[in-house]
């Protein structure tokens, strides 16, 4: 393979730019040739194509975000998408790609390569959701993100006596909510994966107060469950009498400088999604599992340990889906008195 | 005067614990010895109050929130609970205090004076918002907290071609809108103290966008304005037709390890409290004006400099109501080509 | 077990203090009682013991060092130390112990186990050299650290065509050097655990300036090496010519409020030495790896998993030395173009 | 004026890029167009000069260092260098130009203006000490760093009873020193401004551990007194007996995203800096005194308020040299009990 294209696809993450030099580089190293791809499939199918050298990814490692930017572009799921696409890479003489972003674009990466183009996937998005992986890049990065703001939220709280509901990102995930909130010392932990009874949470709440002595309550809810002014409600209406506040952490998740881990994470899953297309391989995504890159079938059965398999009626289906740590849920009980 | 005592009131701030630290270590320094109050006015009345030494405030420095924990206590606006709380302070044999907080405070440090115990006030809100003095302690951290984030979501929007609104605090003062946004390259910093027209504010996304080449656009609005939400409606009405979003930076502000400078400017201003207790004055607020700590009588006429003073009515009025710069928001209109 | 102990041992890491918090919650929650011990072994010989509660704990899991202070102690490799220590902890009611510290740590607790008293052990240090586990409490943190200390670095070699070596904590271990030099993308990385050619390193400094077009030259230098200043002198030696300045960061690495990865880290195990101890279990070390807790005997055979042996004139022997990832290494070369 | 250039020299400080932006976009807001020249003045003889627009200083207020770089050029204080310079702007078509270093960049500028190129001065530099403003562009964020790292040594040194020497920088100025020095809690700030005595060093920190119960001791060294390793090396001469470790901070401080505040300070001056040389204004330097923006001539007499003046034999003399505040100082002596 003597030339090569990378794109970022679906939500950004931190780490991404990380994932995009280690790609370059690597393929540099191996004497292959690299184009980079503007926002995602979109920018393959308007030819946003263009040529990277060492120094284009110069500086990039510690940014947030995507410099090649990225979107959201359903209609790749469509042969013709597919097709015109496609025709760019052929006419800049790309032989294989990377894909760095979430679950849509491993599916694009899959019919890539039914086509004759290799394509690799890297899992990008801060969630932790994708499967076939113990980790995603940027995952990290908005763990430390959401426990530093816990931390300053956790200031004013125990100036006030307060009880504060904080809403973390996850889609529906509660990886984020679990780990942040075990780092900041959180109190109640609400996640998706896990039955809760408003009730017992306001029980909770009053115990801390009355009980045990606690100046504060800091309850983290991830965003799947339900929204954090929901939940609020809930908790007054069942009979919550605390100093109760809700804030959003929001987008800030979504940003800023990758943490080292991400960025090691990073370089060594986009070195490695180049030496899979230097053996010509594609249809697969790169995961960490026990600390050692691996890499699983994107389409194909349970057994063949892919990713993906398609039911009767042509959807897709997870064959594996992802699973928080109910043992961490657990933990923090343990740990918040 | 043999002893004093410190308390924090009203809403709390990074740098509160620098300041008591600096009042307790600098009256030990003078030989007095020193009492804390816990829980602002309410903890006066209630006897909450208990000898500090110099080991006490050690590791405080870098804490956000106060260790002395804050309150509102209006019932303190009430001779009966002056009268109580005067008890209290008889009882432990305290003869001045010292006020970290806002304006309610400053009011109780005025009574406490009147009836013979001299009170001292320390401007301590992230607001910037209190009259007589050029900055509050904590004002510094909540704008470099607010930066840090809008630096994040910039991240974030850049990668997306998106506009955000992002929605930060400040009461009725657009200080921590107006730095923060000059600070992270704000397209356009909404503040209570200059009117808006939510067409001008649509017109320029849409310039941005078609005709500056920008890959993004940030809004920064001032609490006092309306909420992000209602801003963001209000575009939308007006035929905003970007991806827009909205994030609430909300309490994390309130808190966070304070800044350099914010740590200096409650340490310089805690003893400088101590000196005016230790000259018998009371009834003054301590502030920073050109990089010179001054005192303001709290209650008095504008000719004799005093922050307040009293209507035929008996109600307070503030005399030179604080400004935000307008010079800046002039200059950030000219830097966001 | 009724009662047990927990204390810190040998040099500080970041996440002691959570992995203390979660010890005495744990226990708590186990309802055992928990007694800290000041300054490590030295303390419990001389009785510096005392009771603590969940409030004990409050608010230290972001905090750096140990609450509990850490000390060298080589004097309770004697029989004699550990009977003394013994005699405090039976004064005390203690039964068990938690030892969170380095290899030394371990073998105070080994010691303690074949008194009667089971002991396990934590492995807590910045250094990523102790054995039986992947990661150290505090490694994440120091990491980080360094990685940003180097983010600036970068930033003002940048503006100045400078070549800049920086040296990096780590004891006879490569692994901060390795990780944080990946993060931040160091043009070169000397570890102990690889042999380097000085003209080779001073060559590569050379090709990235007239070759590669490099604005500047970072190299990460582990402390197990030799010091920066001794490695500049040889590179002057070697023929560089460049603007060539030595930076070490020293002790910042041993501080800071760990990272969200190290509080859970520390938390987890700090839980399982309880779940341990309530079992009787003793002499033994928690460790992660591939992402579950595990434990090895702290004394043993190496097909036993012991983590140590005695040789045959009664020293201590490293049963599997840690070893770094030296496929990282050669991951930092390829991406280093 | 329709066209100017901007440059930096000297040693980087953060915040200079956010400084370059304000003068790009204020420039293009006023009709102008800019150049940026690289590598300081060396980079003007040389003709390293290209256009800027709005665009290619977008992302760059958060980036510390220079992205023109930086070089000192001392052959621009002889005739010839400068008028190879003003060659090179000719030929560039640029009329005016802002230079953002330190004292030997206003040197330049004054030579540019006499040669009829109007050049205005804005000061950049970590070590506070150029005169003619209160506060130069990057010192805040030099404090800032300093502080954090400074908060991390204590950490390890509260941890195991140590005494820290910690070297900062500042050249010939004690300013970052005493500034970081109080906000981290400094037992003792030695400055070049300040008389010291070694003796009482050593004895302050006997009695800090004997009499005062202090668990550490932790002492900033600013550079201009003389390396750490000296000053350790002279505490133990002088019959200190504690457990003392040096560590310099070194070049992290001149690196780093810059604070909010060097960011607003470095935003409005670079505005100025346009507005005067649309006035047509040169020879003179931007400092910030009292919260407001003023300009110094660069050359002239003391009396008509200019930085430096000539000598009989034609020296550059500083009228009114930099002081550091050393009510500070006194500050300090008064918090460190």
């Amino acid at each position: 393979m003597k030339r090569i294209a990378v794109l970022t696809s679906g939500g950004d993450a931190p780490g991404m730019n990380a994932a995009i030099r280690a790609v370059v580089r690597k393929a540099i190293s191996e004497g292959m040739e690299v184009y980079g791809i503007n926002r995602g499939y979109a920018g393959m199918v308007d030819g946003d194509i263009f040529p990277l050298d060492a120094r284009s990814v110069s500086n990039t490692l510690s940014h947030g975000g995507t410099f090649l930017r990225s979107a959201r572009y359903p209609e790749f799921a469509q042969l013709e998408g597919q097709l015109a696409g496609i025709e760019q890479l052929k006419k800049h003489g790309i032989e294989g790609v990377v894909v760095i972003g979430g679950d849509g674009s491993y599916h694009g990466a899959m019919r890539l390569t039914e086509h004759g183009f290799p394509a690799v996937g890297l899992p990008g998005t801060i969630d932790n959701d994708i499967v076939g992986t113990d980790y995603t890049i940027g995952f990290d990065t908005a763990v430390q993100t959401a426990t530093e703001a816990l931390d300053k939220i956790r200031d004013t709280s125990a100036s006030h006596h307060r009880t504060f509901v904080v809403e973390v990102m996850g889609r529906n995930a509660g990886d984020i909510a679990l780990w942040s909130g075990i780092a900041a010392g959180a109190d109640q932990i609400i996640i998706p994966e896990e039955e809760f009874d408003i009730n017992t949470v306001v029980a909770n709440v009053r115990d801390g107060y009355e009980n045990k002595g606690k100046s504060h309550h800091l309850i983290v809810l991830a965003e799947g469950v339900m929204s954090g002014e929901e939940f609020a409600a809930k908790m007054k209406e069942a009979g919550d009498t605390s100093d109760l506040r809700v804030t959003n952490l929001g987008h800030i998740l979504r940003g800023g400088t990758p943490t080292a881990r991400d960025r090691v994470l990073a370089s060594w899953m986009g070195a490695h999604a180049v030496e899979l297309l230097k053996e010509g391989r594609g249809g697969v995504a790169v995961g960490i599992h026990n600390e050692e890159l691996v890499e699983s079938p994107i389409l194909g059965t349970k057994e063949e340990g892919a990713l993906f398999s398609l039911t009767d009626d042509g959807k897709i289906k997870v064959n594996t889906p992802h699973k928080a740590r109910l043992d961490f849920a657990a933990l923090n009980r343990d740990l918040a008195h």
